[in-house]
């Protein structure tokens, strides 16, 4: 008689979209290979946790990134499981077709903004890219009509060869590939430069050129700034933001800083601003023991995982102290 | 010929007051006594990285905070070194005495604002302390009229024995004691639950309530919020913010998880949004050597330390490659 006539279900669509890049952008970033089996059981225990968006590989060639030989496979596995998004970054033509034929939900394919940093990462410039771009949305058309293809616009905020990227020509090559035909375009701190301030403005100049074509944020933590660089993008309208479980990816100086965000402290920031993400952080933090057997000796990253989450945060799980709508409210402060 | 006709000096005024509250906060919360020559060392390396505000200990029996014996003797070096406001914490009346007649420029009590944290922490209840900040102020008019009396008002934003402190008590404490005469309230984060959502409500409703006598924002790390808690305050007009150098002072829990924010990160946040904070970043990191040698083993957190200020960054000392007028404006990048 007692027990709650209400019983919410969670929210079919969280307030913000966590896209896992972990077994993307973290494990290319590292030098050991990861078996298939730990990719699977970390991928399973990150679907566990309700994370509905996952990047879950390069089409590269296994001689440049042996951790992705298995990416196919590996697709192919996280597209078996229900709800979510699975992604896979592409470079170029050929990964593309690789890419549709294991059946991803959808592409990423990075572009830079810093003309240096694309004639030395990819050896083509900006409008070379912009012309792959097109081939790969064609491609699409072709044969996978359903699935959208989003840009990683990287050192959008800035670039360790050529210094400052000018804000006019990001918002100059999101309109050539908004013309391309892509869907979204995400905006990628790639070394870290980013800053509140910054984030803020090239975001509005970026959506005030581009609309809702508008994608993720994709921050780091070099510096320290990724949360606040997180919350000034979500200050300005940005709902997708990308994160590495542990921080995996990108740790290019010393020990403690971290390349990527932290997912695990984003969905606690965002939960305890009352902003539903979807995810369960308990089962979150678990996924850390899966990362870990599969990469012995590797260092996670996270605040949260350590200093546990303070009394009275909401439990999402069913069954936890507190009903999952509560979590929405502003005021339980 | 070709020399700048203007030559800006660096601003008098700073757009933020960064106060620093490691020789305080963070020496109290470290079981090591540091020597009273290298908290000189210490303090003097502070004060020429152009900070304005420093804690430097706290007026309380030696018996139960050996590391602040010498208090009297840092505040008497650290008054000596011109351009800076010089705090002490007095919980008591005969603390403050003692701080008034070593000749501080600023005091500062701290009041919590959950009750039971008050009970257990300092065995009075809240309004008992509204009392004893109302004899502190009665003294400080009576033999040193000139000297502020802050409030860094504890566990403002939850309390590990009671859980939520409601914000309605916050804001009625505010009042009690801004009826008790002092001329400043901050806000701390003691217990590190803040979320940036209830930073900007909270300083607001305190804002609503008290004007300009709300004062420093004194948010911790231990979850990885820090900044983001900072910028969100900074949203909302708080303009001094607390902070510890290497983030010194209160790390409950396990290695990684520091308390304070780090000063280094901070400054760099606010320079590289284009805020000025007077403080030269090179030197505040090069004052990291007096603090490890003065407390050798004990770790120092800080990103912006290890992984290097970006390309561009504005140098602000004389002859840096950067006038300092430059760092003010916010089209840089």
């Amino acid at each position: 008689m007692h027990e709650p006539t209400e019983s919410p279900a969670p929210p079919a669509t969280p307030a913000v979209l966590i896209s896992e890049v972990g077994p993307r952008d973290g494990l290319q970033s590292v030098s050991a290979v990861m078996s298939t089996r730990h990719k699977r059981a970390w991928i399973d225990a990150l679907h566990a946790s309700g994370l509905r968006e996952i990047e879950v590989g390069s089409f590269v060639p296994a001689r440049m990134l042996p951790q992705m030989a298995d990416v196919a496979e590996i697709v192919r596995h996280a597209t078996a499981l229900p709800g979510w998004t699975v992604m896979a970054l592409v470079p170029n033509l050929r990964g593309a077709l690789a890419a549709l034929e294991a059946g991803v939900h959808k592409l990423t394919v990075p572009v830079s903004a810093s003309e240096a940093h694309s004639l030395a990462n990819v050896r083509r410039s900006r409008i070379d890219m912009v012309a792959v771009v097109r081939e790969i949305v064609a491609l699409r058309d072709a044969t996978a009509p359903g699935v959208p293809v989003e840009i990683g616009m990287s050192t959008a905020f800035g670039c360790t060869l050529q210094g400052a990227v000018p804000e006019d020509e990001v918002v100059w090559l999101a309109g050539q590939l908004v013309a391309a035909g892509v869907d979204e375009i995400g905006l990628s701190d790639t070394t870290g430069m980013a800053n509140p301030a910054q984030v803020r403005r090239l975001f509005g100049r970026v959506r005030a050129a581009i609309g809702d074509k508008t994608g993720s944020a994709h921050l780091h933590n070099t510096r320290g700034l990724g949360l606040a660089n997180c919350l000034a993008a979500w200050d300005v309208g940005v709902r997708t933001f990308d994160a590495s479980l542990g921080g995996l990816g990108g740790c290019p100086y010393a020990p403690g800083a971290s390349g990527n965000v932290v997912t695990e402290d984003l969905v606690f920031m965002f939960e305890a601003m009352g902003v539903d993400t979807g995810v369960d952080l308990a089962r979150l933090i678990a996924a850390r023991e899966t990362l870990r057997a599969g990469l012995p000796g590797e260092p996670l990253y996270g605040m949260v995982p350590d200093a546990g989450v303070p009394a009275g945060f909401p439990d999402r799980r069913p069954g936890g102290p507190e009903r999952s709508g509560q979590i929405r409210t502003d005021d339980r402060h």
